[in-house]
């Protein structure tokens, strides 16, 4: 009979981390290439080249409206992938368990993972799991390692951006953070906001062969201003974000509002932000809007000459400096 | 100026982010496939098949003789690749830093990490750092994704294994995991034992194109007795250790002695435990002891026809048998 709780003996390398591997982690994970016995899993051949992601999640509480940390670890990196031109083929898993965990919730987890795997045609070759002893493990941390093809046509990067281009988002922002702070602050709101986590493959691949499109971020960590102040910098230029065209949910601004959060730093999980040359940005928005998921995309701003500044034109025609993240405005969000 | 100690806003993507990562992992993991401003790093090409494994460490303490948190994360997913008859060519890096960490440790430990990658010839080409609130982190975990591509000519695996065979390894067994509970306990034995932490892949590389060699691994966590466990259910068959012909060292046998330990059990991070055709078992014990790290390389016991089970010769010629590891002897040690 199965433990409810997960114990330290889980992760000793015997029999009950056997057990806990074969008959919670295996089922969800099952794929062709998945053997867990082996210490390392050959690759079937590909062409093109590989690129390789890596990402942790440690986002409290595990389970939110629209996902949990399963989910999640799944689509944090196959997403960096995608952005970065590539269709994501392998992930790697590593779980590290607190002591008491319960085993439902675990298994709960892992089942997202799967699904969100095999949702994003991703397959998991390979794993670990460690088991931390109580009060030194914050109930469960993932770390997911992803292998890509590439596929975008041309090469993307900050290097590319001119002065010129325009700033896309394929969404409303904040929606991941606010739905988190709320599941965790017990607001009572929760029916109202859904975290966007999803895999953002098919956003990508809607633009990632158009001419002029010169780079994509997911903009997880610190949001939307966070990447506007890595453009920024690579770029030596002045990002000036249009403030009343960022789409924002009015729910996700009404809690912004109360708790005095900005939109603009908290975690997506589920949007891109894309710069791409202004003649082409109406052409890339439609290929979007097109898409389910990208029905509210919208051209948020544009990279000026002049400082590495991050600017905010506010509607009545006056402008602020965003400044580049500092405090944590919300730990373990991602 | 630096902080002393790593904060939580160290983690939310903003400017102490960043500054955590181009001053301290930056510097230290320097390569040329390594841009820490890019979601994704291309791979060069390669030829031969490529190889993933993938590991997770939690080692208490941080540091112990012979090692610390940071070699041991190269080494432990390098030794994976290469007891699967791989070259160890790129890695990813998870750190999960616990609030509060002194910024000197962490130093200490990713420049441990910059070492034995070098010296494994390893490039860590993907990274990812996430800060964990005081009291949920043990002070740092790590994990690493190896990708590797396969050099050994012929296939090995568990399923090639043969009654008849011998099981070799390649020096004395629970250097590790006797260092690290010293270090832990505070016995005051430190300068008799250090940990045996380091890369295999020499070991593995000079047999992996023997004739008759069966299959490689590394008897990390549940140490030699549990890779004799996987042998015995994998194959069927019966797995005789002769118990006087396991090196260990006279430190390791008198603490173990001391505390009731069986070293059988205890991780080793720089040995291997291989499975060959005894007609090729000379050949592979001198190719072992030609080598530093294998100079007290031993035939430890064999495959024999009979019960899926683990049996311990012993010297007076009783038997007695190994059971299958089930409490943790030692939770996190590696």
């Amino acid at each position: 009979m199965r433990d409810a709780h997960v114990r330290l003996a889980h992760g000793n390398g015997g029999r009950l981390m056997r057990e806990l591997i074969e008959d919670l982690f295996a089922p969800h994970l099952a794929n062709p290439l998945l053997d867990v016995r082996n210490d390392a899993t050959t690759l079937p051949p590909t062409s093109g080249e590989l690129l390789v992601s890596t990402d942790g999640f440690t986002v409290q509480p595990l389970e939110f409206p629209g996902g949990n940390l399963g989910s999640l670890a799944v689509y944090g990196t196959v997403n960096d992938l995608a952005v970065s031109g590539a269709r994501p083929l392998w992930l790697t898993l590593n779980a590290f368990i607190e002591e008491g965990c319960e085993y439902a919730l675990l298994e709960r987890i892992v089942a997202a993972l799967g699904e969100a795997a095999r949702e994003a045609g991703v397959a998991v070759v390979a794993g670990d799991t460690k088991v931390l002893p109580r009060g030194q493990g914050g109930g469960l941390y993932l770390a997911t390692t992803g292998v890509g093809a590439r596929a975008a046509s041309q090469p993307l990067g900050l290097g590319r951006i001119r002065p010129g281009d325009v700033l896309l988002v394929s969404g409303p922002v904040g929606d991941h953070g606010t739905a988190v702070l709320l599941a965790r602050e017990q607001f009572g709101l929760r029916g109202e906001l859904a975290s966007d986590c999803a895999s953002v493959l098919p956003l990508a691949q809607a633009i990632w062969d158009m001419p002029g499109l010169r780079f994509m971020r997911d903009p997880t960590r610190g949001g939307l201003a966070t990447v506007a102040h890595e453009i920024a910098r690579a770029t030596g230029a002045t990002v000036r974000l249009e403030g009343a065209n960022v789409p924002v949910r009015a729910p996700v601004a009404a809690v912004c509002e109360m708790l005095g959060y900005d939109p603009l730093y908290l975690a997506c999980e589920g949007r891109v932000v894309a710069v791409v040359d202004a003649a082409q940005a109406p052409a890339a928005l439609a290929a979007w809007r097109a898409l389910t998921q990208g029905r509210e995309a919208a051209l948020v701003g544009r990279i000026e000459r002049g400082a590495p500044w991050v600017v905010v034109q506010t509607p009545f025609g006056g402008e602020r400096l965003l400044e580049e993240l500092e405090d944590d405005p919300l730990p373990r969000i991602c």
